[in-house]
């Protein structure tokens, strides 16, 4: 099932600059920074309500996210929806004929499990679901 | 105040294909449907926890969506926040330097007052900022 919109991730090219834009926009001042060194990213987030808008910068010249920005430009890169059994979406998202990045679960910020759903597939939107590690995601 | 994600907009070419599509992915059955004449658009909501997914087709070659699919292709095209005063928030805002594409709320879809941000004063992000028309957005 898709609980909510977890996060709006947002490509990003100097994170700094983008807290100070973005905490200005929000009027928000706390932001929690993460780096995921598996996807080469920085990031920062915003709580709004029930989500959060996800800044991104990459940390490497071929960080998914720097070639993002090459390609399209600073914007919203993905949308993250949180699921409750993350290895049974993607089973019923294949099935569906939806095209996946990831065919089995893979660590990702703030400890949780997340899969991509290929833009292609879905009206040109990256689509992530994602699982609260603390789950048994893994394990079966 | 930015209370939270009221909905991300995407841009589609074919309204009908894009609720099967989306029916799919998050295995929702209900949609809501409404046309914005004013913005030459129909639009479908998908509820998602506490926020929406609007599916958004232009209705004439000169709508804003059909000019942004021209340029980009489909995928996200806005990101709407609700906020509690729309006039102080528009107010706020330009002072802080952002560019506001409405300097005026207008009516938008689901019984919303609207005013957008330029994406080149939020890091290519288009920002919507919206508040329920029962409120007195007009009155003052």
């Amino acid at each position: 099932m898709f609980r909510k919109v977890s996060h709006v991730g947002v490509a990003v090219k100097n994170l700094p600059d983008s807290i100070e834009l973005f905490s200005k926009l929000f009027k928000i001042n706390s932001v929690e920074t993460e780096e995921v060194p598996d996807q080469k990213v920085r990031l920062s987030f915003f709580h709004v309500g029930d989500t959060s808008i996800e800044l991104t910068e990459a940390t490497a010249p071929d960080s998914p996210i720097a070639r993002f920005i090459e390609k399209r430009g600073e914007g919203v890169h993905h949308l993250s929806f949180e699921v409750d059994d993350i290895r049974a979406e993607i089973k019923r998202l294949k099935d569906e004929g939806f095209q996946l990045i990831d065919e089995h679960p893979r660590l990702g910020a703030g400890g949780y499990w997340v899969a991509f759903i290929h833009p292609r597939s879905t009206n040109g939107v990256l689509v992530e679901i994602s699982q609260k590690a603390t789950s048994k995601a893994t394990e079966r």
